[in-house]
């Protein structure tokens, strides 16, 4: 199941685990006797990446990525380019190490992401908010610099890091029946199923996309195509889960993903909500997209999942701008408000 | 230390942890290094009341007292009047006994309030939003019914039940210096004060209390009188935070508290941001109190506090009502609104 045919072993999994094991946290699992009840009499074990450093998964990933690096490597720094969660992963890990971490971001970025790279120690390098003028800059920096170039998921080391969230899950709660997974890019997914279905082959692994409101949910369509569909970047407030399949995660997208439950930005935003007010926890709407799929009228009927009773669901991310929006102004009333 | 002068002794409250036990949660200790950080290096052990069930600590108070109840007591069920946390709380202990709970709420209560406690089998009394009208109601009731009545904080039991938060606190983080606990009417920090200091006299146990708008905080004005200062009900966002010492509860906070760190309006709402920011959780204002007093320029310079270097602090609740001051709407754009 899990061959050299795909971009990381069961051990590759393991072996990052032990990597990791000094640096990331193993994340708590919570559950919820309201959302159960919610999710149809159904078991739901949140696995709360949101508690993960820098607040997501992506940390596990950078942090197998860079502890991987040849010492030559590493005196380097590494490179990306990312106005996400990602960076601000791959700013600490380098951090940690003690190594340059170099990460490009469209100058459109906002204000509390470059933040959050400064903060963990990253240098900033600013460009134009397209996907060539990202490119182009990062490899100029890695030219300039001679820094290890680490992408935000279709990348090995990537790949691995992101299984241990399926190693600890699997050791926290053994019988899970099935894993749903928020995707985009599949680097999350794709290390999940590698190591979940080499650990307990009949585990189920459901993939929750969003739609989009310009009708993207190309993971769904390419499964059903059989080929990697081109979409547009899909238009959805779950900004963590705008990327693409890359040659590496579709293949396990393709193999080992049951099925896709596509989730509208209502669902989306309806999820977040409930976890905030029922779980006490705050997830971003990347992170919401897990309970929305299983919440889904998709998901009560789909074959592969209508008989799973202990499913295990992924916060993947909890980094919520409070700032944006207006949010926090129009929430605070006046006398409570700071100058700033 | 917890002679018979006071509401509940150790013993009390150890009797207390064993009948809640089949009930209540066991909730986390969190920590946060960027909040360290912002405290001055300190080393905060925040813990989080808000997995508690009914998402607050009222739920310890309110299960002692049911569980003490006779058999023949509890038949006749048990009666309160409160519009918060107490209130769904009474309800789901006494669901758990199998009991009926009236509780008598003003009929300006906010629907989400009501409707917690009916989801939790309660039986609601609407009467005129003011004390006399509540407590009359309340009277009314008991005479009915022949229910008990379990108040929200100046009752013995309550006060024990509260108390088991301080024993396992310090199970989980033993050589805590200082214990941070939000306070108005006192129940809370009652019984944490009576458990922590009798199992660690050298302990400090500091409350936090709300300015609100209107000049309040009279627990800290009484603790400077040396006698119970009447004042208006404050004005703040903490609205769980209006309460009164009571009887019981002001001979613990005068003898057992060792200071008052009072915060602003501003300060609550940058500690509940940054509580949601930071550690991803949701806290409601009052949860926030106790984060606010340790990182206020009064906590640093305070002689009880400023060398307790391990601090522990209660995040007491986490009922937010996302709905209200139109949070939820204006944060989440048109395109994924709900209709309802």
């Amino acid at each position: 199941m899990t061959s050299d045919k795909y971009a990381a072993s069961l051990e590759d999994i393991q072996a990052a685990a032990k990597r990791i094991a000094p640096f990331a946290h193993v994340t708590p699992v919570h559950t919820c006797s309201a959302l159960n009840e919610l999710a149809g009499g159904r078991h739901l074990h949140f696995k709360c990446e949101i508690f993960q450093r820098t607040g997501a998964f992506k940390f596990r990933g950078a942090c197998n990525s860079v502890q991987l690096l040849s010492d030559e490597e590493a005196k380097k720094g590494v490179v990306t380019h990312s106005s996400g969660n990602h960076a601000a992963a791959l700013a600490l890990a380098a951090k940690l190490r003690g190594i340059p971490a170099h990460i490009v971001v469209p100058h459109t970025t906002p204000q509390c992401k470059v933040d959050a790279v400064r903060a963990y120690g990253g240098t900033l390098y600013f460009c134009e908010p397209t996907v060539d003028a990202r490119e182009a800059k990062c490899a100029e920096v890695a030219a300039a610099t001679g820094a290890t170039l680490v992408p935000p998921y279709n990348y090995g080391p990537v790949i691995a890091g992101q299984g241990t969230i399926a190693l600890e899950f699997l050791e926290q709660v053994p019988d899970l029946e099935a894993l749903v997974v928020p995707v985009s890019g599949g680097g999350m997914i794709s290390g999940i199923a590698l190591a979940a279905k080499a650990l307990k082959p009949d585990i189920r692994i459901i993939a929750a996309e969003p739609a989009g409101t310009n009708g993207g949910a190309d993971v769904a369509l390419s499964k059903m195509a059989g080929w990697v569909v081109p979409c547009a970047k899909p238009d959805t407030i779950a900004d963590g889960l705008q990327g693409r399949l890359g040659d590496l995660t579709w293949p396990v997208v393709r193999d080992l993903v049951d099925c896709v439950v596509v989730v509208d930005e209502q669902e989306i935003v309806g999820a977040m909500r409930l976890i905030m007010e029922r779980m006490k926890l705050v997830v971003e709407p990347s992170g919401a997209v897990g309970l929305a799929a299983v919440l889904s009228p998709a998901f009560a009927a789909n074959a592969h999942t209508r008989g799973c009773r202990r499913v295990g669901v992924v916060l993947c991310g909890g980094n919520v701008d409070l700032g944006a929006r207006g949010l926090w102004d129009c929430w605070i009333p006046e006398s409570a408000r700071r100058e700033d």
